[in-house]
């Protein structure tokens, strides 16, 4: 069972794939980063492209994107969620089931504490996965937070996004 | 010169094609409706299925779009803003450009008073096009507006959509 979490952003959209053997492992992580001297459409065909990659190199049965964060300014949200509709997209396109997880869910999740700061997230997402640190940068380790939240939640009952 | 003109939205999403001869002329109209009882990411992809259609059908040469209310909620924003990313990742994969107009933007254009209500702008955009009523529903009225905008905003400079 793997699972591709996504920190969806414009600029900057972090992923994390990991698996459940049934320990927790990590199989890749890293950003995706598209140029801001781009139009709005090149830079959305660019991520696009680069999560379908992404898709087929690791196969993931699902994709867990973290929701829009609620204290973003409105301008951050409408790009969030142009960059999170062409991730679900692409997840749909390849034929992968797409769970959504608020922030809050995630930090509750990795760190047992839902108002969890940055860095601890980061320490536990290590810790969690077997790594001496998380992965930089932090949306990478974002990412992989995401995905071990769905992980977990296997466990107790989740919908599907709708 | 062919413009789609696109009132994005998941449940509905209004089409409007204008051509200019130098008369402005409607092609074609209507809305894509996506099932509420569907995931999202299966709206979303036929949401996108459905406007790459749309693009190969008409030929436009550019997408204008019409941006993400302000006054709407933040749930309906991200809603927006996940169908309006992947209507203009269907238009960056068509080669088309994407130009963004804001709904005072749109409404000036069509009717000369960027605060003017729905109803004006329906009567004005049949008035322009020649049309004896504007046509139904409004969603499908609303992107023939933005397509009459750009038509006209091409006299003055703007910028593509970063």
């Amino acid at each position: 069972m793997f699972v591709l979490g996504i920190d969806p952003g414009l600029t900057t959209t972090g992923y994390g794939v990991v698996g459940r053997f049934p320990a927790l492992k990590p199989v890749a992580a890293g950003v995706i980063r598209t140029r801001v001297e781009d139009t709005i459409a090149m830079r959305l065909r660019d991520l696009y492209d680069s999560l379908l990659s992404l898709i087929q190199e690791h196969q993931p049965e699902v994709m867990a994107i973290e929701q829009v964060f609620t204290n973003v300014n409105r301008q951050t949200a409408i790009a969030v969620g142009r960059a999170a509709g062409v991730a679900i997209l692409a997840a749909a396109q390849s034929g992968i089931a797409v769970f959504e997880y608020t922030p809050t869910a995630v930090k509750s999740a990795v760190t047992g504490d839902g108002a969890a700061g940055k860095q601890a997230v980061q320490t536990m997402v290590a810790r969690r996965l077997n790594l001496k640190a998380a992965p930089q940068p932090a949306d990478a380790a974002d990412a992989l937070a995401v995905a071990i939240c769905h992980l977990q939640s296997l466990q107790i009952p989740a919908g599907v996004l709708r």
